[in-house]
C-alpha cells in the first residue's frame, strides 16, 4: 500500500494507495471518529463494493443510502435526499458521511458533509479511476445547476481518501477510458516524463495492467497533491488542473450532463487546447498531434459534436467559473508537459479551433 | 459611528455600528471588491430601505433580488432562486453578495455567498435588531430543513457588517421585542453588569432611544466577536450563545417555523432554562424570577405554548445539533451572568420544567 499526504496544515490527510485495501478489516473504522456513519453509494457501485467497505468499518455504526446512477443524480434534489436521510435517521453533528462511488458520487456527499450541521466529517472511496486521480483529492465537492455545472459546492476536504486499485477490474472500459483523460492531463500540464511515460504504458494500462495502474494512481495524486498544497482554493496555480475543461464544460453543457462521460469532454477539450496553443505558435504542430494521437490511443474522442456551434460554445464558456472581468480564462500548452492560464486569446485564433472539427491539430 | 473588529486572522472584519450609517455616500463600495453585486433583501424592507442602500454603493454595478418575508422562504428552494438569478445575470466568482434584512435574510445569502461557485464575497447589511445584535455577527448561515432549523448551512464570514441603528425605527414593536430577547441573553449568559444595565433601561429602549440603542448594539457585538473569536466553529465556548435555544428551537418547529418569531422562541427558552437551572439548585428562585420578570418587561413570552407536550419538547429537541452521543446538552445558568454547558440533567428535573408552564421559575 502507498500512503501520501496531502499537506494543508490542520486539514492534511492521508491518501490510501493499492490492491485490496477495501477488503481490509476495519482499515476505515479509526477515521470514523464519532463511531457513527452514512454510506453514500450509487445502485451500480453498491452491489459490487458496498460488502467489502463493510469489512473496512468493522466496529462502526453505520446507515447507507443508495442513490441512482449518472451525472442528473448531482443536483440539489438529491443532495436534499442525503439531508432527508441524515435527519430520518438522526444523525449527529459528530457523524462521518463516506462516498462510495465515482466522481458524482464524491463530489454530492462531500458537499453534504460540507453543509450538515455546517460540517461533518467525511470519507472518499472512489470507485473510479477518474475519481481516484482528481475528483477525490483536493476538496472540490457541489452539485451543477441547470445552468451549469458545479456552479454549487464548497471546499471541503476529507479526512482520508481510500482508492483500491482492484475496483478498477470492474469499470466498464468506458469509464476507465474517461479516467485516463484526467491521467493524460497530469503528464500535459506538469509532468512531461510522466507524458512519455504514458505514451510508452498505454496500452497495457487500457489492459488493466495493476501494476502499472497503481503506479499511474501514484503519480497523478502525487502530481494533485502538491497543486492542492500550494493553492487550496483555486487562487493560482489549481487552475491548471483546469485543462482541458473550459472547452469540455461547455462540451457536457450542450450535450446534456452525462451524455458525454466528463473525461470524454476533458480529452476533447485537452485536444481543443493543444490546437490552440498551436495556433498561438506556443507548441509545434508536431506536439499536437502527439497530444491527440495519446487521446485517440487511450480510446476518446479528440473531436467534439459537431452540433456544437462555435457561438454556442463561446455562450457556454462564458458562464464557466473560470470567468473573469467578463473574459474566459483558458488553460493552454505552452510546452507539453506546462500548461499556464491565459485570458487574452485572439477571437480569430479561438473561432479557428471552435470551427476545426476533425481537423483539430491538423490543418 | 463605532468600529468593532471580529479578529479571525485572515477571516477578520469590521462591524460598522451608528446611526444615519446606510445613507452614507458610498460607505460600502470599498467593500464590494470585484465591482459587481448582487443584493437581496426581501418585500418588506426592500421598499424602506433598499433606496439608502443605493447611496452607500455609489460606483458599483450591482443587480436586486427580493424575496417573500419570513422564515418560511429560509429553505433550500429559495436558495436555488437565489443561484438562479447570479447565473441568470452572470455573476463570476468576483462577485460580491449584500444582505439587506433580518436573520432569514442574511442566514440565507450568506449561506448562498457561501455555496456559489464554492464561495464569493459576503456583506451583511442587518435591518432587525435581532439580526444586528446576533445573527450577523460570527458567520453562521444557513437554511432551515423541514425535520429541523438551521440543519443545512456554513460557517463563512463576510467582508464588513453595516448596523445602522436608524432602520430599528421602522421595526414593527414585535420584531423590536424579539431583537430585545437576544439582547438579554448577553447579559444572562456573561455579562452581569449589562444585565442590571438592561434592567434599568428595558422602558427606555423599548422606546427606541437611539442612543441607549447604539450602546446595547455595541456591547452585544463586543459580546458576541470575543466569544466567536474564540471559537469560530462551536467547538466549545460558542455553545452559550445558545442560551434559550434548545427549547426555542422546539418551540418553533412545534408551532411551525415563523409562527412565533425567534426571539420570542429563545425568550420563554432562557425562562426554561432560568427554571431548570433553579430546579438543580444553581441559581436562586429569585434570580429565576428576576429573568423571568426582564424578560416580560420587554413584551416577550415567558411560557411555552400549552399544546407542546413534554414528550414532544423532548422529541424535537433530540434532533438539536446540540446533542451529542444521543444526549441532549442544555445550555444553563451556574449565575446569573454566567451560563455554561450540561448534558447531564437528571430527566425528572427536566420534565418538571417541561410542564410547569405558567409556574415556570414561580413553584
Amino acid at each position: 500500500m502507498n500512503e501520501l499526504t496531502v499537506e494543508l496544515g490542520e486539514r492534511s490527510y492521508p491518501i490510501l494507495i493499492g490492491p485490496g485495501l477495501l477488503g481490509q478489516q476495519g482499515l476505515l473504522a479509526p477515521y470514523v471518529k464519532g463511531g457513527r456513519a452514512l454510506v453514500v453509494s450509487n445502485e451500480v457501485v453498491a452491489p459490487l463494493h458496498l460488502e467489502k467497505l463493510e469489512q473496512s468499518l468493522s466496529g462502526i455504526d453505520f446507515d447507507v443510502l443508495v442513490l441512482p446512477d449518472g451525472e442528473q443524480t448531482k443536483n440539489l434534489d438529491t443532495l436534499n435526499q442525503v439531508f432527508d436521510r441524515l435527519l430520518r435517521d438522526r444523525h449527529e453533528r459528530s457523524t462521518t458521511l463516506i462516498a462510495l462511488g465515482g466522481g458524482v458520487t464524491g463530489d454530492l456527499t462531500g458537499f453534504a458533509a460540507a453543509c450538515y450541521q455546517r460540517g461533518v466529517n467525511f470519507i472518499q472511496v472512489p470507485t473510479t479511476l477518474l475519481a481516484q486521480v482528481d475528483s477525490s483529492v483536493g476538496g472540490k465537492t457541489g452539485v451543477n445547476h441547470p445552468l451549469g455545472k458545479n456552479m454549487i459546492g464548497a471546499f471541503y476536504q476529507p479526512q482520508v481518501v481510500l482508492a483500491d486499485i482492484d475496483v478498477l477490474h470492474t469499470l466498464p472500459p468506458r469509464e476507465l477510458q474517461a479516467g485516463l483523460a484526467e491521467v493524460i492531463k497530469y503528464g500535459l500540464l506538469g509532468n512531461f516524463a510522466f507524458f512519455e511515460w504514458l505514451e510508452q504504458h498505454i496500452d497495457e494500462l487500457l489492459k488493466l495492467d495493476g501494476k502499472l495502474l497503481s503506479e499511474a494512481v501514484r503519480i497523478c495524486c502525487e502530481e494533485k497533491a502538491r497543486i492542492v498544497a500550494e493553492d487550496e482554493r483555486e487562487g493560482g496555480k489549481r487552475a491548471l488542473l483546469n485543462l482541458g475543461h473550459t472547452f469540455g464544460h461547455a462540451i457536457e453543457a450542450a450535450m446534456g450532463y452525462g451524455v458525454w462521460l466528463h473525461g470524454e469532454a476533458v480529452a476533447t477539450g485537452m485536444v481543443m487546447a493543444a490546437d490552440l496553443s498551436w495556433r498561438l505558435g506556443w507548441i509545434t504542430q508536431e506536439d499536437a498531434q502527439r497530444t491527440r494521437r495519446l487521446i485517440e490511443r487511450a480510446g476518446l474522442p479528440a473531436v467534439p459534436p459537431s452540433e456544437i456551434s462555435a457561438g454556442r460554445f463561446v455562450e457556454l464558456m462564458s458562464v464557466d467559473k473560470k470567468v473573469q472581468s467578463g473574459k474566459i480564462r483558458f488553460i493552454l500548452l505552452r510546452n507539453l508537459g506546462e500548461a499556464v492560464v491565459d485570458g487574452d486569446v485572439p477571437a480569430e485564433l479561438l473561432q479557428q479551433t471552435l470551427a476545426a472539427g476533425d481537423a483539430l491539430c491538423r490543418s
